[in-house]
């Protein structure tokens, strides 16, 4: 019949479409690797790259085992209720169609991923598997349900979201940016700078950082290469998390999400460049640009999309991307001059444009906007809501509690710590 | 209703689709970055790629205020009548889906950025600022117009087409690599070769001109990474050339393309790699093979074939690409005796190959494709018909023209050139 | 109609959905170039990428003039009967959907290219390039039609397949990875090793093999980006196979393999990853994870699950990618224990796991999934069937006998060992 054939050529496309935004998504952790690889010392090379390789296979085996449960379980059911963490789905059982799992699962590994370049040097391999199981498995998971699943209490597509409205974080700035550079944050302040970045080796502060380039000859292009290519797996990130591409017009959503993501990227780059050639023309007299910010800048700006490319108008999302490559320069001379050592400057670009990208969802949605992909006219604070904007605020507030918690209870703090004295 | 639903999974289908084509074409980026990164001198790589950055970011914040406008702007509309340039939809205002927009943003950037290689080691930052924001925003636009959009005065979906045919560039011989490439021509006779390439430091012409190869180690695994990059985006860029697949049949236009093109590009690289070899045999008496003439043939014949892919047949692709293969090897050591300093060969695969591609069209295209794709059974020359290589001809010559006239008026000559003494 | 635009529809979708997977599979050449980069030593560099270069041309033209027909060739006729080669369709002659042939293309490159690492440094270019036009226009189209065409006598998708059942190749274990990998053996033997490495230049075996490491810097990073690049890659391979993803919940299937892919290279990296570390701590006492088994031991885990990844539950994907990490470990060392010299781990990582994944599909197979691709509810030794087991092992036999003659028969081996004497 007409319904069942329309319906089967529907879900091809769905799936389809999740199977390339995954497998999109899933590209980055190449990206990712190669970033950290331009960015260590060279007989380090070997073990970084470990680690992003543990992150992938991890990230898949603890999210079919258990994180999707955790994540997922139970709340497709409209009858489940709100809930903190599932216990249904392990293993993928009672789950038809996986392309959902698939998707989340390479968010998961992105999510992993975000922390192993920021503790490049500076962590055992074994102490590094713990960790990855534990945030793979079980923090992130929590998180998801939280904001993504529609048991979660901050969820935007509950039946009864918070405020009437939840929180909006359509591709993840607050659930894998902020979780992922939060992790990378508290895990570089236990672990303390590389040796001889800030203090000598009789623990006496240096007067300037000293510069710790990777070693590897052609870095630079290395880098620029996984600028790229993350810009690139962005389109399937963003994109992707529209989920129901056949959904009525939902493709408008999906075209309107790849070009915000462009310009946002773009503006991100520019901003951070220009602000960095400013900043050191004010200091050295020299104009000299940096292609190591411009990169890191476009990266921001990516980040900062992330939770309001479906919601907002393009020229928001320039904005978005500008000041959040603004603000990635400023965090990361805060934390160079606060002496934490951020190998890869993770935490500027996914922590702090994480939490601005979650702030701008609450200050640029559109009604219109809102109503395609949200069902729902409430919308930010410069079109007159206020709820989505409170929303967002507990969203992330949450997030960072979560982690503050879990960062005193949870035993790889230790594990970590004990393990420095290991090496370097 | 039926016709509803349809219509939404068409439409879906083709979202989807350009954003597949788009994100392919957009990762072209990194493959020209890392040719050009591979081909210079390491202490100018960061500045090389730096560039190969901005391109990207340029293009796009370009290419939305003012760019998409001047292309397509008002030309959907069939009463707007023909024009050089389009004064509606700037800031994508009014645009609806903004798919369309995507896919030709990739391709505008891939365009500015065929130029960077060329320039390797001679530019000031700010000058190829100022130009690649030329290039996206006026220049390639009002190109677009010309051949593309449905305004245009050689276009061949214009509803009263030059000649009745109107000109056959269905994924820009013509459009992107003949403007790229001439651009690139032009900068580079604008600006002189590198310090030492055919001249001594006094000036005296050298017998024999200076290699400048790369200095990066593991340079040959950079470029071919980048030649299958390359032509894994071409995947999208002449298939995706459809725009809009769900129409009746063109599905099987699609397959055509990609098929077309992987052909033509097998027949470019064996062309120039044997003729090289048979060249140097002839003058140094031993067999070798070299790759970077196989991998640039490679492209010559990706390019030579991307204004005709989809209405020649399969073995007038591989002929296209075999010429286009062998002409490459021509022009690259014709440019090498008129000492014009080309570091990355980028004038001999695009702008030759793209002449010949985009004359090409006018000979092999066959009467059942070109009704298939463009509505219209006037076809090539070999097939009976005159029209089209008119039409063919005039387009060439007419950016040709343009680019002669431009390169006078605007100040970027006077720019790059004044900009030049300030550094090698 | 309603029927006629459903059908153009479905069309559009599957042509689009071949198109995708074919291009992923495609850019596995650029992952399978930089392997073989990043493991040779740096003057031959430049001639192994060559090689790869021309595998991908090769194919391309070597399938498009013969390997098409003689794989598929008349064989979508279902009066065509059971046949060995084709003799329809040569130069894609009466064939009006392309798709089907640039999926089937791509995967022809694979297995040419599987190859190239192998044999690094010991093979002369001229007899490199016989080698591969005979592999993709005659051995493998022949192996492709017994296994996969409906004319095959193994095919599992024949009118009347072999007891029944026929042989379960979902993407090629047997037809991609036996063959590829037998190839390299059989090279690899005929050739011998590198000089210096198993045996001093007076011909005296060596007490230990000498590491000949890749002489490139950053080679972890190179090596880690192509793995990651044959994952990302294989999404296509794998889940590409279904064909005609319109068909009946033939999404289902997608999502299932393309999950169990990703759990078997996560299951096949840890395991190799372990058992490397045990084996070396058992001889020295330290404990060391190596990131070269780990890599290995992922593509192995890719490689087993090929054959059945659409046929098997999750849970059996992670037991056979576990099985082939381990594998691979075993074979691995064997063959240096047999001096026989392999570059890339070509062989232990394609043909061991190749066999592996080919037995595996018949004994994990299950009913319902049989069912849904196949058409056919004989299921694998552990869900009670027999036929299936027997033909998986006819399979493997018929390719590794029909190598072994080819291998006796064919000029190659004279011409590789002749040009032996010329270089290194």
């Amino acid at each position: 019949t007409f319904d069942a054939q329309i319906n089967n050529t529907n879900d091809s496309i769905d799936a389809f479409f999740l199977l390339y935004a995954a497998s999109l998504v899933f590209f980055m952790q190449a990206g990712f690797a190669m970033l950290c690889a331009g960015c260590v010392r060279i007989n380090n090379v070997q073990n970084t790259l470990l680690k992003n390789m543990l992150d992938a296979c991890g990230a898949s085996l603890g999210f079919y085992t258990v994180g999707y449960a955790f994540a997922f379980g139970g709340s497709f059911d409209d009858e489940y209720g709100k809930s903190f963490i599932g216990s249904e789905n392990f293993f993928l059982m009672g789950v038809e169609n996986d392309s959902f799992w698939l998707f989340q699962f390479a968010f998961c590994a992105t999510s992993a991923t975000i922390v192993a370049g920021t503790l490049a040097e500076r962590c055992q391999m074994t102490a590094y598997l713990a960790y990855s199981i534990m945030l793979s498995a079980f923090v992130y998971p929590v998180v998801v349900r939280s904001i993504w699943s529609k048991s979660g209490f901050l969820s935007a597509v509950a039946a009864d979201p918070l405020w009437g409205v939840g929180m909006v974080d359509f591709a993840g700035s607050t659930v894998v940016h902020i979780t992922g550079g939060m992790t990378a944050l508290i895990a570089t302040m236990i672990l303390g700078p590389r040796t001889g970045r800030f203090y000598d080796l009789r623990g006496k502060p240096l007067a300037e950082p000293k510069e710790m380039p990777g070693k590897c000859m052609c870095v630079p292009s290395f880098v620029l290469k996984c600028t790229f290519i993350l810009w690139f797996g962005w389109y399937g990130f963003n994109s992707g998390s529209i989920i129901s591409l056949s959904l009525q017009d939902n493709y408008l959503v999906l075209s309107h999400t790849a070009v915000n993501t462009t310009l946002s990227a773009a503006a991100g780059c520019i901003a951070a460049l220009f602000l960095s050639t400013i900043i050191s023309e004010r200091f050295t007299g020299e104009i000299s640009f940096n292609l190591q910010y411009a990169m890191n800048g476009c990266l921001s700006g990516l980040v900062s999309v992330t939770a309001s490319c479906s919601v907002v108008t393009s020229w928001a999302a320039i904005i978005i991307g500008f000041l959040g490559g603004m603000l990635y320069i400023g965090v990361s001379k805060l934390l160079v001059k606060r002496r934490i050592d951020d190998a890869v400057d993770a935490v500027p670009v996914h922590l702090a444009s994480g939490i601005w990208g979650s702030i701008a969802a609450g200050l640029f949605a559109t009604p219109k906007w809102m109503e395609q992909v949200y069902d729902n006219p409430e919308a930010g604070l410069f079109y007159g809501g206020g709820h989505l904007l409170a929303c967002q605020s507990v969203g992330v507030l949450f997030i960072l509690a979560t982690w503050a918690v879990e960062a005193r209870f949870e035993p790889t703090g230790t594990v970590l710590k004990s393990e420095r004295e290991g090496r370097i």
